[in-house]
This record gives C-alpha cells, structure tokens and sequence, in this order.
C-alpha cells in the first residue's frame, strides 16, 4: 500500500476542526483555504524557506526542525508586532519517512498550538528537502512595528540573549571545542529558538522600528539603518556580553576570545531575538513591556545621524573590525 | 562584487508601489508584508511548490516556467471563485544565473500583472531549485466553491480542453511522436496553462463544487466525489474528445489510439481547467457564465448515489479501465 501524498497530509498535520483558530473558516482539504479576519485588523504575511545543507544538518532532529522552521516565520510576525492566526507549509521530501514526518509535525504543531497558529493547508511533493512556510498574523490597522521608523537620538535595545546560536555552529562544524552544558545550551538556542511574539506585541506603540536577528544583529540593525536613512554607534562590549552561556559556572563556561564573542554577538545570526528602537522617552515603557513579556532587553546603542555602523568599546573609542551579515549567495559578477 | 539575496530580490522583484494591488498595504522589504482585506470578504489562501525534476524539466524555458509557477496556484483561487490580491514567493536556486532570473521573473510578473495579483514578499536561498509560491484571493463571505457541495443529480462539468499537458509530457519523454504544430500546441497547453479565473468567479452561486484539475480528471473529481459524499457516471467518449489537438488540420492532427486518448484525457492532469458540479437547472446559468468568461464547458456526465466514477461509452455501456491520477509519493508502507 502507497503513503501518497493525500494520506500523508491527513496522518500528520491534519488537525480536528475543534483546534482550529476562530478567523480560520476551511483548513486543509481543498483547494484554498479560506481565512476571515476581524475587522479593523491588518494581515501581516510571511514566507521562510528553509534548505538542508544550508539552513540547517542532514542529522538535525526532526522534531527541532519543525519547531525551528515556524519558528524563524513566527519571528517575522513578532518583528512587526503581529499576533499569529495561522500558516500554510509546503514540504519537498526525497521520502516519505513517517518516523520522521511524525517527529516534525509534532515539533511544528506544538510551536503551532502554543502560539494559536492553525496550519491551515499546504502543499507535499517528493524532491531535495526544502520546507517553506508561510505565516499569517494580524496586527490593529497602522500599528505595526516596521523598519523604517528610527529616528536620529533613538536607543537601539535587543531582547534576550544573543550569539549563543552561531556558537552552536561552530561547534557542530567542528571549528570549537565546547564543553557539554556550553554546547547543549548553544544548540538549543541553534536548532529551537524561541519566537518573541508577546515582546513584539507589547512593542506597539513603543517601538520606533523592529526587526528580528536573523542574519546577524549587524547585518539586520543595517536593515533597520537603511529603512530609516540613519546610522547607528553600537557599544562592542555590550553586545559581547549577551551570550547565554556566560551565565554558565564556571567550569561549564567555554573560552573565548574578545573576536570569538564579537564574532557571535555583532555577525552570528540564527538568534531570533529583536532589536528595536525607542525614543529615549519610550525607555519605562519598553522596560515595561519587557517585563510583561517576561523577557530581558539591553540598550546597545543609539541611532545617529551618520549613515553606517559605528562600533564603540566602553571608553567611546571606535573598534575597526568588520563584521559580514549572513548572505544567501555570493556569486562574482562581471 | 556579489549578487546578494538583497540585491537579487531587488532587482528582479521589487515593483514600483504603483503596481500595488489598493489591499497590499506593504510589499516587498520588511519582515512581512501587510494586507487589509476589504469588509464583507474572506481570503482564500493557496500554496504550491514546484521542483526540478518533479514538475518541470531542468531546460524548462524559464520565462514559462515563472508563468507557470504563478498558475497553478491562480488556478486554485480560481477553483474556490476567488478574486487574486496577492502572493508571496519562495526560491531555492543553485546559482544566481542572471538571465535565468530576469526571464522566471518577466514570465511570473507579467501573470501577476495581468490578474492584479501583487507579489508582495518572500524569500531566496541557494539549494536545489525548488519554487514554492502562496497566493492570496477575496471572495465574498460565504461564496467560495468547495469540494463539498456536490449533490446526487448534478451534472458534471469541465471547462476548456483536456490532455494535451499530459500529451506533451509523453511527447517529451520521447514516448510518442507528434507533428510540429500538435507538439507545440500540446506544450503551450503543458508549460504555460490558463488560469480559469474569470470562470470560477462567474460560477459562484451557480456551482455546487468545483475543483482545478491539476492531478488527472479522475483524480480531482475523485476529490470532489470523497468530499461531497457521493459518485459519478463519466462519459468516456466525451471526455476523449477534449483534446485540443483534434482541432488541427488533418495533416498536423496526431495518430491517437483510443487508450491513449482516454489515458491522456482522463488521467493526464496539468491541465488547470476547472471540474465542476451543477443542479441540471443551472445548465442556461452555467452556459452564460461560460459565455461571460469566454470559455468553452462540456457536460460530460452526472453526480450518481454510487460511491466511485463509473465510466461510460455513449451507448451508456461500462468502460472497464483503470486511470490513476498523480500522486507524488509511492513507497511500500510494511
């Protein structure tokens, strides 16, 4: 008897219409499915494809992966102060695997269910391994957080812990020795990163711009810069500070190198965490909406009016190192 | 200097805000894009994926590649009667080839144009090419065409013609041998298929279910027939009769045994016509929102209480033959 590609659907991600979010109307099983949004809201729409090889190892834990891949687009919807409703997932598979498929839709529906995302359709077809999600979630017309809104004498904060995630990767590339504890907290903050949505809704109307760090908090910061038409000095030795694996003991605490920690915090990436702007006035309130989202923030720097990054140690001096943000290709033009 | 994901999306992508769909508040260039549905609509939402290999040939012209890629999703708005908005779009590619890009992106674009369907986001990686695009439609509440709503007596319906996708497919693989103007009729049909758009708007209210047929015949109206909770008499002959290239002159017309007039018609699938049931006293109804959409449809059998598709010749005799529609997956389950 054939798995084919309609049983499949229907074994692991289809769901009973009783887990299914209030503007989802028809989930899976036809040709659309068919989404109603509440009035005055508007839909906030993203798309992740994510590649083995590429985005993630051929050994990655199925269950991971599925938590993983909704959780870089649950990001986006956080980035932009958006509330999730549902997603659509479309899976290129060399085969069909069921111990396998069992272990991703899990990982995936349970970041789903926790955040009231329905999956509500897709797509399945044999090929590479290539996962593509699109997300949908809705933000109060002309509140979201976009990039475009800093401001010259904005603070630039970030939430949460930063570089633990490359430092992961570098490890699992075999490029640094880490000791177990080190290893297994990096790697969980690789292979399941956490979404920050309630941060990014308390946001709304606090934040001045938004983004989610994915390719790098200098790279992504540079989004927000170039949105905006502002420049940014940003303190190195706070950002250095922001690996979780500092707050290790002692004995379970890796080495590192000032250019190993600048390199993981400023130029890393895959952390999912955001940084945001904030008038200095906003800054009570962007403590308070941290605090309800029961999630740290640092203040690592301001928005200046000089186009660029301006990367400062404690002193104020300029630290001349550059750090490259994640690009997906690198391809010689004549 | 490097082609980036950045400059990639910016350059073959990213329109003018003039282009803009009035419901795409934001496109390309934040964390997500945003839409504000009009009052009174739902969004039908649809996501395929294409991959090299699976769905096209590696030589697939790209500019109809892009055509297509956009199509097989527009055909299922279409499906549902749903008006296009948007979409978003997912690309793995081995390399960025600039030519390649310029053409894929002209051949999707010009689609998009044509429909009022702004691409309003997505997301490019390296990897084994892979094309994964969602679209996004209004259709009033409670007027989408489902699969569900076929009732004992309708008639069954299909637009346009039928086969000739599969026809080219046989032809490419080097099965069969056609006449140049029968091959190049057959591969406009297989590489650049129509999207029913204005058809499936026209069918709402008058339809009882509807389905694209991207599978095979059987296949989709086996998905109508399962969903709706009842069976189907097919006339065989009818349905044979849908080749396009029967209208060629004798003399560029080809050779086509009934088997393989039957397999193509009613198994071949990537033809993106519409499948649909009507009430026998919709016939005028259906006739004129034909018209309006100016499309050819043909009855070619009726919704039965027998569960399955029973085939007919015209004398009404069983034809006793089996077609299996496209599944993507076949792998031996213990």
């Amino acid at each position: 008897m054939a798995l084919g590609e309609f049983d499949l659907i229907a074994r692991y991600f289809q769901r009973p219409a009783a887990g299914k979010h209030a503007a989802v109307v028809l989930g899976i099983g036809d040709d659309c499915a068919l989404l109603t949004p509440r009035s005055g809201m508007q839909l906030a729409v993203s798309c992740d494809m994510m590649v083995q090889g590429r985005h993630f190892f051929a050994d990655t834990d199925p269950e991971r992966l599925g938590h993983k891949a909704l959780a870089v687009n649950l990001s986006d919807l956080a980035a932009c102060g958006a509330r999730p409703l549902a997603c659509t997932l479309a899976l290129a598979l060399p085969e069909a695997n069921e111990e396998w498929l069992s272990a991703f839709a899990g990982g995936l529906l349970q970041l789903a269910d926790a955040h009231g995302c329905t999956l509500m359709g897709g797509d399945t077809t044999a090929g590479p391994l290539n996962i593509c999600i699109t997300v949908f979630g809705e933000v109060p017309v002309n509140t979201a957080l976009l990039r475009s809104g800093a401001c010259v004498g904005d603070d630039v904060w970030v939430s949460g812990t930063l570089g633990d995630a490359h430092l992961a990767l570098r490890a699992l590339q075999g490029h640094k020795m880490l000791p177990g504890k080190a290893l297994a907290l990096a790697r969980q903050r690789l292979e399941a990163p956490t979404p920050r949505l309630a941060l990014g809704q308390s946001l709304r109307g606090i934040a001045s711009s938004a983004i989610d760090v994915s390719d790098g908090l200098l790279a992504d910061l540079g989004h927000i810069l170039a949105a905006s038409a502002v420049g940014a000095e940003v303190r190195a030795d706070r950002v250095a500070a922001l690996l979780a694996v500092h707050a290790l003991p002692a004995n379970e605490r890796p080495v590192l190198t000032t250019a190993e920690m600048r390199q993981c915090t400023l130029a890393g990436g895959d952390d999912y965490e955001l940084v945001f702007t904030a008038a200095p006035a906003q800054c009570h309130a962007v403590a308070q909406a941290a605090a309800a989202a029961a999630i740290c923030v640092t203040r690592i720097g301001h928005i200046t009016a000089t186009p660029g990054i301006r990367l400062v140690d404690a002193q104020g001096v300029t630290v001349e190192q550059a750090y490259a943000g994640f690009e997906h290709f690198s391809v010689n033009k004549p």
